[in-house]
């Protein structure tokens, strides 16, 4: 089969022929039909987080396409199926983390001592074909287009898994920071949900984009945030742990500041000055990464009914090498996505 | 009446015979049986927080007693009934916060422009007689002791608040920072609970005391929590930004770190180590103070049960000073309760 | 002040001047701009449920104005405030229910001994002026039309608490069972949570206005309902326990019903060849009714951002015999709304 | 192996040896220590629900054991694991209840076309050995003896899970219908969570252990329960639609009554003059079965802690005929296991 395969760190990804792989028992193969970028495909390419540790080295963990072959012991899945392969396909399941029953979710990442992760542990989506648990493997709703649904299986499953996690109730305010991959999609869903939304950004550029999308407003930042009269929900989606304790100043009582995704480069701070409003004002910091199953299949659903949509830039394959070196130049707006 | 008066800032309180209050439209007039002594009355004392803005000057914020009058208007209150009356009493109504209903809360004190506090806005339970808005006076479960419902009022109620917020599950393990007023109460509500119990404090002469409060387990910081396999629900009651952030170092994955009380003296930091495994394990913060009245109901209900006992010093009202002089030196192990 | 006036059991409603009333301690008086009619007052009127044992009766529980007047001890309302005054308006405050802090909720009617109920215990809404507890009297969203408000007050709050106890997840279907009053609300609450909607009605001269509202999709009863493949939530508005106890054959797996109305006419039923799949699928049937304020204000807000508009028929208070005629009838299709 | 087989319809269980099954991909071959006899194994063996359609015919759910050997492709288990194999063993995977992710629950017996249920569809657990799917196998908390881990597997996960889903406040009043298998534990399970609680029972010879179970109250019916002032909580774990309906008048307001098990005899019925209290009042029925994995794992956690004990008669498998005679008598109170 072709696939996108990285020949060493930080060298350009090349589409090469491969073995097909075979599913084992309870596996499904996959033949792909689109596979989105995350930037953690930049990441691993550049050795930030682990080279993938495997040969060839396939990356991805946005696939989405048709199952072709189903293993030994598999009943839920057959030929010609619609699915999605998330990024976590399964658990040791014999850890602290995994007897408790705990969702099939990115928690396991850190949590479980062996997780099966898609282009991390494993070969990922970026091929022609990809295999994986049945057990993993998410059918999609019928009508759902490959190329809108592959950024779904990360970028929209955190955006809809962090806004689920506070709940925001309709009369509450929702500020998405960062309006990436993943905070085009938060902006989307907490308009579609029917909020009052404001945008956090500090590229200009991105405003008329930005009200497209559905915010109702536009700031620079928390202090910005703040003067506004701040938000009762904040969806950080910006890696900066620096912009999201910034952002506290506009958190308004009772608040909820969610992290979807954040640096290690600074550590998050609650200031003098406002951690007793923290605990006063019942506010919550809230880690939300890909939850359950069922969190998946809820943003799926929502795309699936138009009333958000990724914007997508799509790629031919051959031009992989362009994509990525789009997404790592941050030159890609919201999501790149490859076809197979 | 006679009331516990404080002269001037950092003075001694006094008895004195000052005028009984009237109950105004809406309000009950109470007579005070008991009163729990909080740190936040050494606080307001010194002028650490404002010192009462009304003379005289009686502070307390956990009084309990009998209604012996209830003024115009009102119909939820008769002569004879038992009550307790929170901290908060009253809100403005009409600010951004109330008109969200949200519930008669402790954010009220940072959140509302106008709240209406026991002993920090208006005089205090430190007295034979309190007034107070019959919608805020709590009936108190039958036979529950005066003495021991005091305390419930702000240290039960808070523990108990944050307990609840996290909501731990059967099998989840539970530690508790810091094991005074507040923390002696937190892991009682935890064991009863049925929890696994950690006690985390650095006062070896607690020891004997924890066990018997029900701590399976007993570390002294947050190290030594990651060294005995961490906790799921982190509750803390130190007012130290300091040993709570430590703290985080023992949570597990999923876990929640609720901050009961925090001083603003340190910020309260998620080290930039900890930051990528905070939201890729969807760890939480969460602030908690008195939350709704309802919260105040379950936990006077549990101490009713005879499963929660707080553990008091009782003293009459002529030893006061004392009593405040204790409790202001740190000599009181859990609670102190004055009777008048 | 003018007000509508049931001279008697049965007999029209007559605008007559009457004496206007003075708020007592903790009440407002609010002057009416508009008051919606609701069934309730044509059974009252009828004497079906207690013709109002005050004088001059006059009835009605969906009225909303502007405060002209606050009584003693009043600070959470100022002359000026847009509000309305909700069904409720405060309870014994003193018996089991209340003791144990349940929110100012419709529950009251059967759970408390003493509630104070708009147009049922004390004088309604059908007049110029209305006076209420302040604590009851709810802030109105800046820029809602009292016309649009007004149903709110009733039908709205009743709609919007049905649905969200179901707590409908983003792909679950919902199937509103009568399509009036409170279903053509209850039928746009859902369609703009962006749920797949099936409304249940046997009037075929509605089938157009019901597509306008947002359904899917029409069927005539449970039958046709469990031929098009059921529902996750249904909320039943028509008051009939025969077809609810029908509509059960549409429920899916781990499904709702909510009864938001029911008559006691008929028994409701779950029919022994369902018993069994009801509880082994985790099916549930809830009561609903107006909840907490909370509620209330969550619906005002979804209705003020424009994304559900009551449909009503406003009549100057000249016709208010008029317009209870229709709505006694039957003929007014949604809700009649009467300014004064 | 050995296997207590079920000759035919309504014969006795006689111990045989039968070939020991085989673990396929993805499955566990587990060495049963202990296996608790339902209801359903005397239902199934009558033919009152269906006979097990597989030869040598098996019944038994509530197996417990070590696994000692992993199909291909399994990596949770480890020969060695303490397991307990529950009564929904997978689901289809693809019809549409499996697509939404639901929980690998009981509610898959009715909603999914092809349920692999133990003892039912696939050989059951009355036998030296028994195979699942790894997934299905759940961890046993350490300590736990097998002899009480069984009953929990189907009568303990009912309970709690009834309990749970009816989430009682601390202050709130739960009734028990039923005192036997699932009751005497639901009874258990609600005094352990310190809840005032109330047998109902028409067996005066139980009420001796009815009350070391931890009853406070012990009435005959709905009836009795009104008159001793009701509860917030009624938990029917005895099969009868007529008892069930009876007890609805003893629910207080806001309650809700939770259908564990339910026979297909006689309709539930809400009477007329109930109907209207029922929605008003916001009361609810919840249907109750084996709920998610995570449920389990509560229920096993709570009874590894020693706070609640299944009772239990244990039968060596040479008695098996004797034991499966005495659970179909009604002889046996609370819950028969069969040790192999």
């Amino acid at each position: 089969m072709k696939a996108a395969v990285i020949p060493e760190v930080n060298a350009a990804w090349r589409i090469q022929d491969v073995p097909t792989p075979e599913p084992g028992p309870g596996e499904v193969l996959v033949r792909v039909h689109a596979s989105g970028i995350c930037f953690n495909d930049v990441l691993a390419t550049r050795g930030i987080i682990p080279f993938p540790p495997f040969s060839p080295a396939i990356a991805g963990h946005e696939a989405v396409g048709e199952v072709v072959q189903a293993g030994a012991g598999v009943v839920s899945h057959d030929a010609g199926d619609r699915v999605g392969i998330p990024w976590i396909q399964g658990t040791c399941g014999r850890c602290a983390y995994c007897v408790q029953n705990r969702p099939l979710s990115g928690h396991a990442a850190f949590a479980c001592p062996a997780p099966r992760m898609t282009g991390i542990t494993v070969p990922g989506g970026h091929a022609e074909y990809v295999v994986a648990p049945a057990a993993s493997a998410v059918m999609l709703p019928d009508g759902l287009d490959y190329e809108l649904a592959a950024p779904v299986l990360c970028a929209g499953y955190t955006a809809w898994g962090a806004l689920s996690k506070a709940a925001p109730k309709p009369y509450e305010r929702v500020a998405v920071l960062g309006i990436g991959g993943l905070g085009h999609l938060a902006l989307q869903f907490a308009a579609a949900a029917g909020h009052e939304t404001i945008a956090v950004t500090r590229s200009p550029d991105k405003h008329a984009v930005v009200r497209e999308l559905g915010a109702d407003l536009i700031v620079a930042g928390g202090e910005q945030l703040e003067a506004a009269g701040g938000a009762d929900v904040i969806v950080v989606t910006a890696p900066s742990s620096t912009a999201a304790s910034e952002a506290m100043r506009g958190l308004r009582p009772g608040g909820r500041i969610v992290m979807a995704g954040i640096d290690g480069l600074a550590p998050f701070t609650i200031a003098p000055d406002m951690a007793r409003p923290f605990f006063a004002l019942g506010q919550q910091v809230l880690g939300a990464t890909h939850e359950g199953p069922d969190v998946l299949r809820e943003a799926l659903s929502i795309v699936a009914s138009g009333r958000v949509t990724p914007r997508v830039e799509v790629y031919d394959n051959a031009r992989v090498a362009d994509a990525f070196d789009r997404v790592a130049k941050g030159e890609v707006r919201f999501r790149a996505v490859v076809t197979y």
